[in-house]
């Protein structure tokens, strides 16, 4: 098959790679029907996070299951799956409380990468959540949406205990950030702040519901919610970038009692314990347990609720999957969808 | 009247000091019926926190109303009354979310120190709440715990989502955090794990209610309560002291999705973002926000269900007042109630 495996920073390749098999007896092999990149994906493109070998890429998968190994008993052949970033079984205590991106069973959901044409997705049956039948091609995107930043954003809107009657604001206008202010709205809050510079970002955070736009960050981002919100902060805020200037920007954005809901990875990001002692802020967040939301977003999805694939702003081929990740590292792409 | 002030560390004095007067129409003058010293007094006289001029202490009272401003609507000469170390208007937006502590109005509760005869409360209506009688002399304890200690470790178990079901670890085992361990019981707890190495506060940990007594401390610690709970980590976990140590003690004891709710006052702590962020777990607290609670312990403590004031195992005269910060500063004491 063809997939991307990243040499170095900013050395991305599309190359003949083997054919993934079953494994593990509860694997399942699926085709996928699209792929894309992901923001986390530019931290080792930028030499942010070290690579040490030739690695395969990508974390967001939907297709269509080929094969599954003889221990899985829900998964079939045929279905259209989607799935998330870490697999997971679904059935320990971890899970049944909803968190399954720490799965005591927990291995990467796509251990072979997914940005290529085939994948094999560990602990099939507690992974994968099967549409009701295979989906019309326009739903594709926002289904592979779903796979992570959807799910991401919407775990974080839940972590800033996101609902009526709440304001909420966003730092962040990566993907993320965008369908944190979709799932912030989806959830009710009455007022919705994107916190953007750029324009063409701002108007699809309008058309996911933001009510309100900031484009102060830092400091003067802070004092501008302040004043949105009678000099007291939002009551929920979604951090989706994972800088010390954003959570500091997040926290400080917060009003004393209100939630504060990350899920940009936190490099670098010492938070300082007396601040936030007396911030009196929530906090809450971490690696999105987009499993648990799996069922409701596809539901959504399927009745055409939302439709989170308008974060994918450029389609390639997977061929191309080099010109992708370039176009989202100078910041002319949001997210790239690849075709394969 | 007599009054303790902090000269320089570790020199505390009873002077004769001016009465207090009402200065803003919604004050309260009260005659305290006792005091006390805080484990957060300790922090000034180890000379941890900075002291720019004497200082007069104390911010835990209860007392008997002697004269309120003509502001003042609900609170009454004769009164006895209960407040917290912060004063509120508890009519605010933070208020009546719940967070007094933060109250866009908020002052010191007790600005002319409460180790005193006398103390002047600012807005007595938010901040004080009557007792249904004037108590009897042996509630007295208790009634004083609820205005901080009790409050606090109520708080910390409310932030750390203490509830039917929940296993609890509680890091610290002064006042605030035996109390925790008596509110972690009190809100339906299954199970609650006393951290501590000293016999005399294990005992009373186990009189709170704690079912359970891990005396390492750190790694060692961890490993403990991991032991304890099938290596997942307590749901909810309570901490108590504020420093480095034990706020890494807190986060890693508890499980991904758990809560930890955080009352000692943190002290150059830096929270490492990648390791909380991985860690999946809820983090909230800071100054506590009593008043909220006050109406409920109070009556806890009225129908004898819960017996805080416990936590003095030692008693003097407030003349003596130096006595009991040295016999806290060495760990010798618990908490020193003072009789006024």
């Amino acid at each position: 098959m063809r997939g991307v495996i990243m040499h170095a920073p900013g050395d991305v390749r599309v190359e003949d790679r083997e054919d993934p098999t079953i494994i593990e007896p509860t694997d399942a092999i699926i085709r996928l029907a699209a792929t894309c990149i992901c923001g986390s994906d530019l931290w080792p493109y930028r030499g942010v996070d070290k690579l040490d070998e030739p690695t395969p890429m990508g974390h967001e998968y939907v297709g269509i299951v080929e094969r599954v190994g003889n221990g899985v008993k829900t998964i079939e052949p045929g279905q259209f799956v989607v799935g998330s970033f870490f697999a997971s079984d679904n059935t320990c205590e971890i899970c049944r409380a909803g968190y399954q991106t720490h799965c005591v069973h927990r291995q990467l959901g796509a251990a072979t990468g997914a940005q290529s044409e085939l994948a094999r997705i560990p602990l099939a049956d507690g992974t994968l959540v099967a549409t009701p039948q295979p989906p019309p091609a326009e739903l594709v995107p926002s289904l592979l949406a779903a796979s992570d930043v959807l799910g991401t954003g919407w775990f974080a809107a839940v972590a800033a205990d996101v609902g009526p009657g709440k304001t909420v604001a966003v730092v962040g206008d990566g993907a993320v950030g965008l369908l944190g202010v979709l799932a912030a709205r989806q959830l009710g809050a009455d007022r919705v702040i994107a916190m953007s510079r750029h324009a063409s970002r701002q108007a699809l955070a309008r058309e996911f519901g933001a009510t309100d736009i900031v484009a102060e960050r830092g400091d003067d981002g802070v004092a501008k919610i302040k004043d949105l919100t009678n000099g007291l902060g939002a009551h929920s805020v979604i951090e989706a970038v994972g800088t010390q200037e954003s959570m500091m920007q997040a926290i400080r954005a917060t009003r004393p009692g209100g939630h504060v809901g990350y899920v940009g990875v936190a490099h670098d990001v010492q938070l300082p314990g007396e601040e936030l002692f007396f911030s009196g802020v929530h906090l809450h967040g971490g690696p999105a347990p987009v499993r648990q939301y799996l069922p409701e977003l596809i539901d959504l999805i399927w009745r055409r609720q939302v439709d989170p694939g308008k974060v994918f702003d450029l389609t390639l081929p997977l061929e191309d999957a080099a010109e992708g990740y370039k176009a989202m590292d100078e910041r002319r792409a949001i997210k790239t969808l690849l075709t394969v």
